[in-house]
């Protein structure tokens, strides 16, 4: 027998806490500066965009920050999520190497987005939040917040990039019937959408522009705040109880991680996933991390590592972070969540350190990687999260000939069946 | 605390033996006749249409049938599939009813059909079938026998219901994904499906006319066998892994249900849900089963008890089912799955003797129940078990005026991701 293994853990062993990895990092990372004093951003004036709870968490130094009991509660439609070994690929792969996956597509919208929408939901709610506006690439982020929102009494609007609003129709009703407003982006509705529209009347956005377009209809109304999918020290944040559940499945089977690998676009799935491993490594252990990111939009592997915008207009503060340029206008692939010219400002330096490694894949070849997957282990990925995929079979086919036994662990971030169009 | 539950059964505790209820009927079925001669079917008669191990199979009077270890290593992909505790309906409803649901929509191509697919595709290729031809309605079955054939190193050709077709060109592509070939039936294919083409050149098409066309093909090739998703004792033994899971999750949670529902179209995922509980009914224990179904095609609530073949051009066996006849064209209504005019002879003669009750829902009020549980416990249901929704609430909201506390379980046998568009 194959002795397939599937890890399905206890409710009961649903992590309670997230784990905050900026207590454990022997360096302080670069402040957030105010993009027209170029000053470190004061707490204050990051509440005009964020409710005063989200503040606080982003700038917490605590090692653990516990989740709202209602937030847990809300976790349980879809968590602790499975652990499973890849054995049908491994097998196909004749690889030494044991390959497992974190699959978090059984949430309620299909991907890892859930996990910070509902923490973000709530506390916008509690702070007396009545409304939220965010942008989307290819949907999962505002479908994710359109649910949560819903959950927790708050209007959403979603500024979806043109590109995957066309290419991805059904995402639309998705938020839809979850209560979200969508409006492809960039829009008429914006002066900054104005701006792209007027220089290319068909132009297929950006998530970059999509966040200005967000950000001008926050500063339009009091009663409403931004939120953010990615990149924020907050969103990894919440992100960890992936990996955090990924810790104690291992543990359950007696299996020690060896390189630990996600997609990356803007870094929240990416860094949910490894940062709790991150002390071994600072500890001197035995263990890789590899980003995963598309050959057309390679931000790790070909940005510089600066300080830039975080949108297209320049209203967001500024981060320091790998970036292609604000004015970026990535090609357009599939995999609409990876369209982002910058990174996580955690993960661009643990990059920039030396301890994640980043590798670029291209479209041909994650594609081929997903239907290879969905075949051999019943999962149809989703664009973003075939690029994990792609990374994972490189390192087992690599520990094949270099006769290197390996544990690869790697998250599928999201299943792909409203992207089935990308697949024929 | 609201104390949400959601039980994920460990691995190891997944059934390893199928059940047949037949083994605790105090009577007999009666058997499937020959269509030509009316005399009961001989099993060499029946294995031009299916393999040997399935006939064996279709007749064996054995309590529990082995998992084949190739099936259960299958199964592990996706399996256990967890059972949740609809806390956020419940309190939505102020209902003193406890509500669980078994969600089987984890599963590789989103449905409980998966479940017998994987084991009739290994029966198949066992016996040294080297292609399966089916039909589907809206397109759950003919994913899942595709996977399971790519699995099995089996070809795969399917006959999708126009309408269904039509609706949900998803699904198209999901089962090429797979290496399955679709066809729209009616097609011009078959002499059957020629003639009803000829009577109405857009006929929307059933389920009967495709197993028609289906069978045809069968009939052309000694290599190839039929493979059906539902309606006959194979199907629903194979899905007894349904109900036989929830026996242990509840039983970790010392629940004992009095009410045990799912939808009924043909009745695998109805009867793979209740039939392990029937024992307890015939020993007098306080508990009920309820087959919702929909109301434009009431086989249940309003068919006739008798002999009636599976299909319209008169190929199959004939069985003794409720059935609206075999002509019977149901309207074009969403849930695809269960546009079928007769019933599993194993339900109908259960209905028949009273120990299973039946009902009927119309569409509007199932998708307002599939709006209302997605919102509320975040999953999108498929059309088809939005049936079983409609049919929990209506039991919590009479449990609730009543004043009796209940314990309501349903099967959730698919989500409805590739149906979005019936919910705009």
């Amino acid at each position: 027998m194959r002795s397939r293994i599937r890890v399905n853990l206890p409710v009961e062993e649903m992590p309670k806490k997230w784990y905050n990895v900026k207590a454990d990092l022997p360096f302080k990372l670069d402040p957030p500066l105010h993009p027209a004093t170029q000053q470190p951003m004061k707490p204050e004036e990051l509440s005009r965009i964020f409710p005063p709870s989200i503040v606080e968490q982003e700038a917490t130094e605590e090692r653990f920050v516990e989740i709202p009991e209602e937030v847990l509660e809300e976790y349980v439609v879809f968590r602790p999520t499975p652990l499973i070994r890849a054995t049908f690929l491994e097998e196909y792969l004749q690889t030494p190497a044991r390959i497992y996956y974190k699959y978090e597509g059984t949430s309620p919208t299909g991907s890892h987005k859930t996990n910070t929408a509902l923490a973000q939901a709530f506390y916008n709610a509690k702070d007396g939040i009545k409304r939220l506006v965010t942008e989307t690439g290819a949907g999962q982020w505002g479908s994710a917040l359109s649910y949560a929102g819903r959950k927790f009494g708050l209007e959403v609007k979603v500024f979806m990039v043109r590109i995957s609003y066309e290419q991805k129709p059904m995402r639309k009703y998705m938020m839809n019937l979850f209560d979200g407003t969508v409006t492809p982006s960039p829009s008429e509705l914006t002066s900054s959408g104005k701006k792209f529209l007027s220089q290319d009347p068909s132009h297929p956005g950006s998530l970059g522009i999509a966040i200005s377009e967000a950000i001008e209809e926050v500063m339009a109304d009091p009663n409403t705040r931004y939120s953010l999918g990615s990149v924020l020290d907050h969103v990894l944040l919440h992100q960890t109880v992936i990996g955090l559940e990924i810790e104690k499945q291992l543990e359950l089977i007696g299996e020690k991680p060896t390189i630990v690998m996600g997609c990356h676009g803007g870094g929240s799935n990416f860094g949910g996933t490894v940062l709790p491993f991150i002390p071994r490594k600072l500890a001197g252990e035995n263990i890789r991390f590899v980003a995963c990111e598309p050959e057309s939009c390679p931000t790790l592997t070909k940005g510089e590592f600066r300080y830039d915008s975080g949108d297209s207009a320049g209203f967001t503060p500024l981060i320091k972070m790998y970036t292609l340029g604000k004015e970026f206008v990535p090609p357009k692939i599939h995999a609409g969540g990876l369209r982002y010219h910058g990174s996580a400002p955690i993960i661009a330096r643990l990059v920039h350190e030396g301890i994640i490694e980043a590798e670029s894949f291209d479209q041909e070849k994650t594609f081929e990687a997903a239907r290879l997957f969905a075949k051999l282990e019943g999962i149809i990925p989703a664009p973003e999260a075939a690029h994990a995929i792609a990374g994972a079979i490189k390192e087992a086919i690599a520990a094949k000939e270099e006769k290197r036994e390996e544990v690869i662990v790697f998250t599928l971030s999201g299943h792909g069946l409203m992207d089935l169009t990308a697949y024929v």
